[in-house]
């Protein structure tokens, strides 16, 4: 098995190769006028101290469950600026005492007894890449263990005549595929961090996946969900819809892990498509690209792929609209040619303006070739280049929400200065910006954005904290979602707080205490205790 | 205005003509030998008794609250054999003690304030339509006041730009659809009930519509949720999609009155459809014509309509599966001709014996006529045919579940033996029996089935109960959900408690406890108090 980093993201033998870094250096000098670097070094696990477990571990969970120095290393933050840097610094004053690695639901109920029973917060743990602190013990536990996963990783059952598969939560994107391939079947739900996180995961946080429209989040291809809590074991039944009352699986989608841990669902999947039909679409403006994605989204041609970028040098530009757009449109069938969907979906980009070379009907590789095909290899290979900027102190990060299309314009421009702004005001420096659609639905898109700026190397951390807190915050005070498909965990409480009904969240609670009585379920993600 | 008839389904002036009773009668000689019948008149509202209403309208409910005999009659069933034979009989032993009609939310608050300090039932009440027992005040009550939202029957805005509206919950279908026929919008959420039913009934009772798929249930198209409860408003952020922590939309779909009274939604539109392509295709069996079902729905054709009946004569056959059946398929689109996608579906048809002879391009007057038009016209026209029924003492009812297609068949032929079965047992007659479908997803169908038997002239009401508790339990039995559309109610209770992990009514009930502290709304529908 391939060893992963216990600090930073992915493999540990993926690191940014050297030229990687010096163009990132490259960039930041033309970017920033940054030319030289206080660079942090790689750390080595025994260079940082833990404080010792705070508990002994009892019989009945000794067998599956390890203090190991690195296992408590790794299982200690998500994958942020703030986790990779404070153990790049050396230091890792908040670790689980233990991590729990149960092999089937008995083992996994054993944990949840005894953290019931020995006020011990419980962290469910799928691929541990989150981005909101969900996965760090509370600084306020008196003991913490992390339940791992990754033992649960199998599909358990392959339904041919509904396509369909029933699968263990803790399974990794990759075993799922590997798993599904010998049916000819496919769950086709890639994201970002596709290699490094787990069905489970993707559950209780509504992650957003492959497809633009129609099936974009885990939501819409989940049959059923099974779950041990505290209070026992929940299953709901599997079914392709229901109206028989409020949906149960609802409840445990985003819920993230403070009702129980998700232990294997029932999930639709696909045939491998075989039919293609893509095109890479240019706009002059960014909202000339807008327009036209409303118009394919309001079209019900549903495409697989209708990610509309805004052109590289749109970054540095406050201008960012007026610097011309991308649109990778493609659609996708096991099924049937698609020369009727792709050509209607070019005639309503013709309608605003977009002009496009490679068309292609059948072919497979169009889409990774050209633009799109560039723009593809870098989405799998960029999150290897957070840890040489978090390194140099550099911010880089993303955000995404959805808004409506009435309030997208204005919701653009506010969200866009308002980063700036903060960027500028916390950093001093003018940070670099770009907005993206990852999603988009018939009455709105799914904004994306990516931001890049340096911090100051003395505070460098509260510096981050502000920058983010600024941005999460212009999201909701424009109207938007806290998160599209990030999920909220901890760190994004503050602006979440402020989105959610009140009486949703004493309702969220009121479920927590059947679920969850003694609240040792991650305390402090998404409601406070 | 037109006159609602107070005891039976629809407009007072449309009801049966005696052609129509005349073929009913027929129909039931021919099925049954029923030569003669001891038909049940129509009641005045003066034939029947109410007891005195049990409370006193307090001054700041009086301007808006009634005591009137009809209104009392009129709200005090649903729309099913129950209700309508009962004050067919003449009697009606549980009505609300008075009608509230709040024109705002301040009313309406009111009436929730009065009723929680007054240990007072509250009903929420739209369009009256439930087949579940929804809106009867539960024999156990002390007082009730059913609410009645017809006065909060606006369209407040409408966005163009998203194809949105954002809606009064006490609007009736066709309120709505004219209101927004100006814009050239449409919500199209047709079904059964929809001159009769409201928008804040379809969300409360997740309402399955128009489309045959994706946009199946209500809850594919709401962006928002506005509603009153004992415990204040509750407001869900209006957005397009979202993954922060659970829905809070999806909270209140299908909370069936329990937790607050809907007051309005935002809900995603649809330009008015231009184009069509139709066909009507029969096959050999109604397995056939189920397997042709399930490859277009897996096939990402997306049609609106794709109901599959069995054939008239497969009512009176136990092998019924054998008589063949007709697919009525239609796809509809406002951007563009459906020629691929009908010629794509067809040709899927073909594969499994499928043969049609009126395959229509983009004449929109196709699917009005032939086998298509017969049935629609049908659908809009049966409900009205219940109450000479109910007057001869037959049952003629519905019931819809939704299962995968690996179970299916066996799902289908369990509950149709099964249904058949106690129809036999409880009235010694061989009821008829159809299954058509009505929804189908991807990974399974949703089949709806139609049944028709004499009850015994004095025992109809404990027959007819019996009847029901044997064909719901089945659907439960056999894997599926009681209910793909009609909701839970009282009266589907007890196969929906086994249905619906243990742990889920009980987060439900916690959540109660908050929206509605002291239990007055609709107490005894989904979840006892």
């Amino acid at each position: 098995m391939r060893e992963r980093s216990f600090y930073a993201w992915g493999y540990a033998d993926a690191r940014a190769t050297p030229e990687e870094v010096a163009n990132i250096e490259k960039s930041l000098a033309n970017r920033f006028g940054l030319t030289s670097f206080n660079v942090a070094t790689p750390p080595r696990p025994e260079e940082i101290e833990l404080r010792a477990p705070r508990l002994t571990l009892p019989p009945q969970l000794r067998d599956f469950t390890s203090t190991d120095h690195v296992d408590r290393l790794f299982h200690s933050y998500g994958k942020t600026f703030i986790g990779v840097r404070t153990l790049m610094d050396r230091k890792c004053p908040n670790p689980p005492d233990a991590i729990a690695y149960p092999r089937n639901e008995d083992e996994l109920a054993a944990v949840l007894d005894y953290c019931t029973n020995h006020d011990t917060v419980a962290i469910p743990f799928g691929g541990g890449t989150a981005v909101t602190a969900a996965v760090e013990p509370p600084q306020t536990a008196e003991r913490a263990i992390t339940i791992d996963l990754k033992h649960m990783n199998k599909v358990l059952e392959v339904d041919h005549t509904s396509r369909a598969a029933r699968i263990q939560a803790g399974t990794f994107g990759p075993d799922i595929e590997t798993q599904l391939k010998p049916h000819g079947l496919t769950l086709r739900h890639y994201m970002q961090s596709f290699e490094f996180s787990t069905l489970g995961g993707w559950i209780a946080t509504r992650s957003g996946g492959h497809f633009a429209t129609i099936y974009t989040h885990i939501d819409d291809v989940v049959e059923n969900i099974r779950a041990v809590s505290p209070a026992g074991v929940y299953q709901s039944r599997r079914l392709p819809a229901s109206g028989a009352g409020p949906s149960p699986d609802r409840m445990m989608l985003g819920s993230e892990g403070i009702l129980a841990v998700i232990t294997e669902a029932w999930v639709r999947l696909h045939k491998r498509p075989t039919f293609r039909g893509s095109a890479t679409v240019n706009f002059k403006t960014f909202y000339d690209g807008a327009d036209a994605v409303r118009g394919i989204s309001q079209a019900g041609l549903f495409p697989a792929n209708c990610r509309l970028l805004q052109t590289e040098e749109a970054s540095n530009s406050p201008d960012a609209v007026d610097q011309g757009a991308v649109l990778v449109l493609s659609f996708e069938s096991a099924d049937h040619p698609l020369d009727a969907w792709l050509k209607r979906a070019l005639e309503i980009c013709a309608e605003f303006g977009g002009t496009w070379e490679d068309e292609s009907g059948d072919d497979e590789l169009a889409h990774r070739s050209g633009k799109a095909g560039e723009w593809r290899a870098k989405f799998i290979r960029t999150p290897y280049l957070a840890e040489p900027m978090i390194a140099r102190g550099i911010m880089s990060t993303t955000f995404e929400s959805a808004i409506t299309w009435d309030r997208f314009r204005d919701f653009h421009t506010n969200v866009m200065d308002a980063t700036r702004r903060v960027m500028k005001e916390v950093t001093g420096y003018e940070g670099s910006l770009t907005c993206r659609f990852t999603h988009v639905y018939p009455d709105g898109p799914a904004p994306y954005f990516t931001l890049m700026v340096p911090l100051s190397p003395t505070s460098m951390m509260s510096q981050y904290k502000e920058v983010k807190a600024g941005f999460l915050e212009a999201l909701v005070a424009n109207g938007g979602t806290v998160t599209h498909h990030h999920a909220v965990g901890r760190a994004h409480r503050p602006a979440y707080d402020k989105q959610r009904p009140e009486l949703f969240a004493q309702a969220l609670r009121a479920t927590k205490g059947v679920f969850d009585p003694k609240g040792i379920l991650n305390p402090g993600v998404l409601i406070d205790p």
